[in-house]
């Protein structure tokens, strides 16, 4: 039997009609299909946002379910509507990297160009074509239809690298806050890969430095932070996070998504290629 | 085998447990009913709100969904529980007009006034008729109640007409913003119908004024508008829209719900009945 | 058949990936569960407001419906989490009195401290139990697998009393807001038990004080409000309520969660034990 489980991550919003023609539009094909929001609050034309929401969740999910990603500024224009498997998953979304981040994370994938316009609700409009394009292929391969049918594969899909960290001096690594979330806390993108010692089981002297603060401290449990103290923890996305207890570092930062993070640890040092002496 | 999709239009909000406590009435009554929300996030009070919502996204369900859509400043009051069905849909609402558009784009059309009380929560609360008589109603339906058991036909129901936009002078046809959505986009009054040179495929040339914004170029897609442009586009709801490339034509206008919209365009006049003379 | 509902009450979010994850890891263990959002809006870190929301839903829904209440503060300590069994109901939440309310009203009532970390998702991270362990206890739970094996009973829980009203002068009972509702409704502590005259057919005579406004009518339907009159009336839950006619009552009193309530009402008068004397 057919998964018949369709997701939604998009920026639609929950305050307007979007999100229930897009579900009026799926059941309509395949009323048995079953439908979950991940999310309908990306923040509107964020992409980046779309692609971390997605990466997130993507692999909780049963084997053949169906994700729509539709964060898309480019609607109307040249931008192809794209349908993407990897070995467990399938995904619908604009090619704007949007699933970036899904690429980055599996090794086998095939990605089409979505061409079957027989499949689409017609007339397509020029700015709606979550409900028009993509929702109607989605509830269409949730009734069986192969994905050869919807297009051809395509290699030179649009895809961009999620900023790393790098070193700005030899002791100093420079991160960037990816995100903060409803509680305040703010998801850097500083990973196990890019500072082993941060993620050890006991927590390294270290300074960090992020907006208003200079963190100092790693708590394992954010109950642990003392009030008003804005602490490091191991994130449950992978990521290091700087958080509050029962409060928000965001605002006790004064950081958002986009600020520079640097941090120092001691015992670790970075070769910095120096730069290219002037004149030579 | 009967449909058994419900969907959601109302003014609940999400952070309350007003929505949780109707989904369980319907699923108490018949658990294998399909709850889908189409916003709970309608502007509360706002009746005109909760008619654009469900009338932009009823058409696209199955036959047979039943539409809750209760936007009840008029709860505990005299105004009556309708119960209403066209040839392919079914809705519950309160007798306020909220379903005016629906009524609007219906051609066959029976309104009836709930009044088989004896299908309604005991008792019935003064505050909250969309868990206490709303949704029970819901749920029967669902199982396959036929709807003559709720109620007798009336012609009397509520309704409005949508604000229609008209002319001012000889040159100019004034309208009204309907809704900013979640992006910013302002969605006007105007149509196909009361300005078809405005929706042919090439762009006349025209003066639109909202806000503080003159506007004098149409798009064919967000993404052709100039940084910080606000310019007009064919809406998916049929509606005229004023937009803004990855940026809110609500802030860029200063305009919202409610703003006068006033459009000259080339070659288009009115025929204006002049006003009465004064003392004939 | 089991009833394979699971209802989620969180402070997770609209806009993280958070619920996403959540409801991906029930459906991958369980694709046949029906995933109900209660509210996944609580005020963050808010045990009183998750509390609430729990209480004034989960009876409306049908027997054996599991029901995840995740405000946890508390994530990564020691703080236990719990699977709770009522006669109809069934509850998986930490223990930090976030369930009080339910312990509350339920007579027959098993608690168990779940230990069988082998239905947990490995490794547990510090800080989203919600997916790790209890999404993973909650899917196989709704599979049919049964309540003793997830771990003993305990009688130690952790438990709150809902704030109760107290008279402070033989003529003033003094209550606090529990919540202002999505509408500015100021929900009170204040129930039928507490004051029993507020609750009659015919209101008696009485003065209110709210923040900023003093309240001497009640009225029995919103819409019977004068123009920014703030009233009392019996809301959905019991509770006295103060409202206005298509505003906010929070706006027109300045009063919010927490604000305290006098009330005086003629022919009510209570005994309070005379403070015990100086010296004596």
């Amino acid at each position: 039997m057919a998964n018949h489980i369709v997701t939604l991550t998009t920026d639609f919003g929950a305050s307007d009609h979007y999100v229930g023609a897009i579900k009026g539009v799926i059941l309509k094909l395949n009323p048995e299909a079953t439908i979950i929001d991940i999310s309908n609050s990306v923040n509107s034309f964020d992409i980046l946002d779309g692609a971390l929401t997605i990466a997130q969740s993507y692999s909780y999910y049963p084997s053949d379910t169906i994700h729509m990603v539709i964060v898309d500024p480019g609607v109307g224009t040249a931008r192809r509507p794209l349908l993407v498997t990897t070995e467990k998953h399938r995904f619908i979304a604009p090619d704007n990297g949007v699933l970036s981040l899904v690429y980055e994370r599996e090794e086998r994938l095939s990605v089409r160009h979505i061409t079957a316009d027989h499949y689409f609700l017609q007339p397509v409009s020029q700015t709606f074509h979550g409900r028009d394009v993509f929702a109607p292929c989605a509830g269409w391969l949730s009734k069986g239809v192969e994905v050869g049918k919807f297009g051809d594969e395509i290699t030179d899909f649009a895809r961009f690298a999620a900023p790393k960290p790098k070193p700005s001096t030899p002791q100093i690594l420079k991160g960037v806050v990816l995100k903060a979330d409803k509680f305040g806390n703010l998801i850097t993108n500083i990973t196990a890969k890019d500072l082993p010692k941060m993620f050890e089981a006991t927590a390294p002297t270290f300074k960090l430095i992020c907006g208003q603060k200079e963190v100092t401290t790693r708590r394992d449990a954010y109950a642990q932070g003392m009030n008003q103290e804005v602490f490091a923890i191991l994130g449950s996305h992978g990521f290091l996070e700087l958080a509050s207890n029962r409060g928000s570092a965001r605002t006790l930062c004064q950081a958002d998504r986009g600020t520079e993070v640097g941090i120092m640890v001691e015992g670790v040092s970075y070769n910095i290629a120096p730069p290219a002496a002037a004149g030579s």
